[in-house]
């Protein structure tokens, strides 16, 4: 296993460093790790990337390489030095399961630890849940737009570097899609992967049709043939349906066509009748070239004859949108025994946090769809015998009582004083659950455009301790 | 050292099987890597990755685990497996160095080898040239909206996965970044690192001066205090100069104050003259909080007083263009012992390929300033004695004869017959390598918006070639 330990930013050092100095390194200090808006466009993400985060915890120490390069920056002492090369971490560390439905502003990941243990992490938990949650968001409106269609998950080459490409495709099986072409990720985490043959084999072969015959005589039971190396509608499906033919005369039959070029709502409705009159109802369609889920959502408005998406670049690095902004903000420290909460100010009402030790509770109403989430305090209790009313933490004025509802407690324990307590579950099985976490959302929540902003609010006494360190704060 | 031979597409090894199975995959074959337009705006890429390409092909091979996943597909034969077995990379790779500026459609790097193992690498090629390539590219954007100012690459808690932060930090650096503040980069790559501390450094404290103080006695010869959690003028700077006094009286010189929210036009300014009117001329300005190449050209056109930039989503991500579309198209193929040039044809003329086996050479002019990039067949030569014709590949009239002119050859090998040939420079002299490339463009070709397109012309050869096999396929 990778040890990440020194992918840190350098001020987590320094101010780890600063804290031992000033004899504060093993005060507990807790912090949330949240972002403040989804991707462009979308309302909710899917968190990701806590299996990755496990890993990196497991393995969490400096090797004397590691301390000899530190010590070599000249900004440390060797009692420091000493001290982190017996650094673990003893602390608590609560999580959504990966596949959850998230909104802005609720923790995702809260840590509680000595500050020592809690600042150094803090780069590392960003980077992962921040890149895979950005990417299952992506590929769940990917998914979303194909309507049913199968999405196959192609950017490996256009991935910001390795990991990118074996964690994007490994997130975007989360957000739903049904395979990837990356066979290492393939091997990782036990999901299907796809993929046939490129235009360059095409190429080396005297003609199309002999292309396409080498092919089959490799490939009988999963034959699927690129069509647009040379022309679409007059060489290359003609020249599959021959394949085909053959194919099926000795008992195959064929997986289908793929398309990676030109006007893919034409070509698609005209394959799809040549490959019906051949006789290959079964065959399927496969396109791909530059997808993205708006232009999959336009071709299944004109009708296109696609039955398997294949996207590359847009969703392994969310054109449009390639960082989730998550953050990583103190919100308490233990001060003589007791949990002080902290706020972090600022002039931008956006970017004043949540104090206090907190909990995210999920409501549902009776069929079960999601109505809110409220951020609490953790020793708070909802008596779901008994009515409950709820308000927007800004226009404090709108304010809903619900009467038939139920409540799930979101965050899950995952490691408590440095044991790991949790056993993330297999990739496929998450995303069965994230697809079920989806289906809890009303359809206003999910559109590609301007999907309808879902209530986060804050408990009446979560609310009044924000008000009063607010106050008390301006009072300075 | 990873081993990252399974990180490939599937359709790579499903083509390796079909050119086994067709007895075709030991023919020698030549594959160009290009992109075929670069950054959004930009005229020029500066290559980047081939360090991770080496390390990559130096690891190339399947181990018993990856060759019993591959058997579990049950899509390849027992025979294949064994060829595998023994696969290592026994071909020719020419690149050019890290740090050469580059332009579309002209090779990047040119392999040769066997059907079976240049198929098999090209994923991994594409992602990591394509991925430090583009922040490369993006990161000397930066640079140069920088005017002379330091850039910082902060960008590791939103890259997409570690090795994008990793790499991507690397890649910032050969274009012109000073530092970084990702650890792990610095001490694989030996490059500067910077940091000092956050908001929650302040929160932690009972008020902001005993936080600066606190800091200033934790490194009272490099103190960068952050002047932004409550009020940057009333409380953060004021605070700060007072640290810095009393760090002066102890024997030290501060080395400055961060701004990371709020208008940072603006509070430059003010924050210089309060530095100055303290006597502190030297204490330096450092600004961060979402600044891309251009809020920094902007920042400097309205005279903000920043010395130092720190850079993270933007450059880290490359947002706006988050890939560089390289792709790998094979360009001849030795049958009976003789190269057979080979083109991709498509209805878009932009993505016609250009066929055989290709050098690219760059001439300069008496003042060595670049005129035009040439790309030829690798046989030719140029007679620098005599005047140099060349004109465009597509509006053949236009037309250019040189005389007083340099020249150059952009591929260099790295590999022949499978051993590695090159030693790669380290990181801070491919930078200053990189800085020299970027002098020898004319600022028309670098400017932010609308720069001058670079002229890459063919070679008469190479022009007529591709002209010939275009009419013999239109013939067909």
């Amino acid at each position: 296993m990778r040890n990440l330990t020194m992918m840190t930013d350098l001020y987590q050092l320094t101010m780890m460093y600063g804290y031992y100095k000033n004899n504060t390194h093993q005060r507990q200090a807790v912090f949330d790790l949240f972002f403040r808006r989804p991707n462009n466009n979308t309302a909710y993400a899917i968190a990701a990337g806590l299996e990755q985060v496990m890993d990196y915890i497991e393995n969490l120490h400096f090797s004397e390489e590691d301390l000899e390069y530190l010590d070599s920056l000249n900004l440390f002492n060797q009692e420091f030095l000493d001290l982190l090369r017996d650094l673990r971490f003893t602390g608590d560390i609560h999580a959504v399961p990966e596949g959850t439905v998230v909104f802005p502003n609720e923790p995702m990941v809260r840590v509680k630890a000595p500050l020592i243990e809690a600042q150094l992490i803090e780069t590392a938990l960003l980077n992962m849940i921040n890149h895979q949650t950005l990417i299952a968001t992506k590929a769940s409106r990917v998914v979303m737009a194909a309507q049913g269609g199968s999405v196959l998950e192609f950017g490996l080459r256009r991935a910001q570097g390795p990991d990118a490409g074996i964690y994007g495709a490994r997130a975007a099986i989360i957000g739903g899609c049904s395979a990837t072409s990356n066979v290492l990720t393939g091997q990782m985490f036990g999901i299907p992967v796809k993929g046939t043959h490129s235009h360059s084999w095409v190429m080396s072969f005297p003609d199309e049709l002999s292309a396409f015959r080498a092919y089959a005589d490799a490939f009988p039971d999963s034959c699927l043939l690129l069509v647009d190396t040379y022309n679409t509608l007059k060489s290359g499906i003609p020249n599959a349906i021959t394949v085909f033919k053959e194919l099926r005369e000795k008992g195959y039959e064929p997986m289908g066509i793929r398309l990676d070029s030109g006007d893919l709502a034409y070509l698609s409705k005209k394959a799809r009748q040549m490959l019906d009159e051949a006789g290959f109802h079964n065959a399927k369609i496969v396109a791909s070239n530059d997808l993205d889920e708006e232009l999959i959502w336009d071709l299944k408005a004109q009708g296109a004859k696609i039955d398997i998406f294949g996207v590359g670049t847009s969703l392994i690095t969310s054109r449009g949108c390639p960082a989730l902004g998550g953050v990583y903000k103190m919100s308490a420290e233990e001060i003589d025994k007791k949990m002080v909460p902290r706020i972090k100010i600022s002039e931008n009402p956006d970017k004043i946090t949540n104090p206090g030790y907190k909990k995210v509770v999920r409501i549902y109403n009776g069929n079960r769809k999601a109505i809110a989430d409220l951020i609490m305090l953790e020793g708070e209790e909802i008596d779901t015998g008994k009515p409950l009313t709820i308000f927007d933490p800004v226009d404090t004025w709108k304010r809903m009582t619900l009467f038939d509802y139920s409540i799930r407690e979101l965050l899950v324990p995952v490691y408590l004083n440095g044991q790991r307590v949790y056993k993330n579950p297999d990739l496929m099985t998450i995303q069965e659950y994230a697809k079920t976490e989806l289906d809890t959302l009303w359809d206003e929540y999910k559109r590609l455009k301007n999907p309808h902003v879902y209530k986060v609010d804050l408990s009446q006494k979560l609310y009044d301790l924000k008000q009063k360190l607010l106050e008390e704060y301006s009072m300075k």
